[in-house]
């Protein structure tokens, strides 16, 4: 493909991305008369519901319709079994904070990415409820709906607000608590919010400067990912290394100068 | 004063108080394009912003030209010294999560109540951005906007989604962290927002079945304390007892039945 086709794949792919993912929302807001039917996976606090499926089961018809050649990871399981990051990729989460959809009817996002040979190029992460789009195309820009977001500014720990979830500052199987421990202890706040995907969004509008996490799998975080990284953001694990889309990771999301500064104040203790 | 006159007088402040919490959000939502003026007060974490300021002195010239014998509790102190709670006594709080305010611009509120010889009769907590007046006229039920909330059930710890913030268990100057550690890992999740008063209204709503925190101002309660109440919440300190209304508390509020097991099987460690 020439330079111009090749722009005009992702521009195709991208307006599809954004109707289905407003068509998908539709459908979430239309479904908060009916009962749920809640399934716990895993463990107690991991919860499935319905409405994750049937939106996962949406978009992969929709994607195999119009794009048959694509393959798809999907949280929930319907889509390919996905080896290597080859071609087009589809990676989603059809409802990113479950917990918050079946308690909340709020603070869920859905998030949908498209990879190529494994590099980011289309992040849509959809505030459902507020009907709040934060989207990139790589190379043009990340937008909130129609408003272009400003790149990232650098700032420091003692003015930042980050996300982090008191499970990381207590006994836990994934990290020493006393590493975070401090942190939090140095930052102007911190927020926790149920939604990997809406936390990353959240540091892409500079509503908090940096979001911690221990365990995220690929559809948590491949949108996310595009979005802060088109606005000079910092997307890595807890060690500072690249986000492996085929794994669960730790995630450490983050303004510049910001990423620095904890890496080489805090996380150096964090060996994985 | 007859009954039918004393509720009259309640009625005609609730529409007065809903009046100038619409418009002084009206004023807050103007100022977004303004440049804000920030300073620190006791700590580098404690914000004060010109609208603070601004928002508390609307409200009290309000109150003082309708109702010039009732007192006044601010936050920012331009109202009055009370010593005790005499009369009619309005307790405001002009931005609840003034860091969010700072920040993000959104996931704030304004918090009036109005209290008569210490009787919670009226608690409006207004979420400025989402629109969103949480309210309620004790004995009349409480109400977000125009729909009616329902009296709130009673829920276990393991199911239960609960506000607490990384501070309460890590070291810090009021509480051991041992006592909140394992009800954090006990619970089904927990989430922190950073405004008390909207936490207190995530309750009332159900989005969160409890929250915990170690030290609010009377302004930052006072209202939640009304609306929570109202629907058969608990609002009490973390030792079980009434909170005082002219003094700084750790304050816990919860559905009914969790209060309770939360109390006995986590808080009893806590000897304040």
């Amino acid at each position: 493909m020439k330079v111009g086709e090749r722009s005009m794949k992702w521009y195709d792919i991208d307006v599809n991305a954004k109707k289905w993912t407003k068509e998908a929302g539709e459908i979430i807001r239309n479904s908060f008369q009916n009962e749920l039917l809640i399934h716990t996976k895993s463990a107690p606090d991991d919860l499935v519901t319905n409405m994750d499926k049937e939106i996962e089961q949406f978009f992969i018809k929709k994607i195999n319709e119009t794009y048959p050649e694509h393959q798809i990871l999907g949280e929930e399981g319907f889509g390919n079994e996905i080896e290597e990051l080859k071609g087009t990729v589809w990676i989603i989460d059809p409802i990113d904070g479950t917990m918050n959809f079946v308690h909340q009817q709020r603070n869920f996002a859905i998030s949908v990415a498209v990879y190529e040979d494994g590099v980011g190029k289309i992040g849509l992460i959809y505030d459902v409820v507020l009907d709040e789009l934060y989207h990139s195309i790589k190379g043009n820009g990340a937008f909130l709906n129609e408003e272009k977001l400003p790149k990232l500014k650098s700032t420091k720990v003692a003015e930042a607000v980050i996300g982090m979830n008191v499970t990381w500052v207590t006994e836990n199987k994934r990290i020493n608590p006393t590493i975070l421990a401090p942190l939090a202890k140095a930052v102007r706040g911190t927020r926790s919010y149920g939604s990997a995907a809406l936390e990353m969004a959240y540091v892409a509008t500079g509503r908090i400067d940096a979001y911690i996490t221990l365990r995220l799998s690929p559809w948590d975080f491949a949108a996310g990912l595009i979005i802060v990284e088109e606005l000079g953001g910092y997307v890595t694990t807890l060690k500072g290394e690249p986000l492996n889309l085929l794994a669960q990771n730790s995630v450490f999301v983050s303004k510049p100068g910001l990423h620095e500064e904890i890496m080489n104040d805090y996380l150096y203790k964090y060996k994985g």
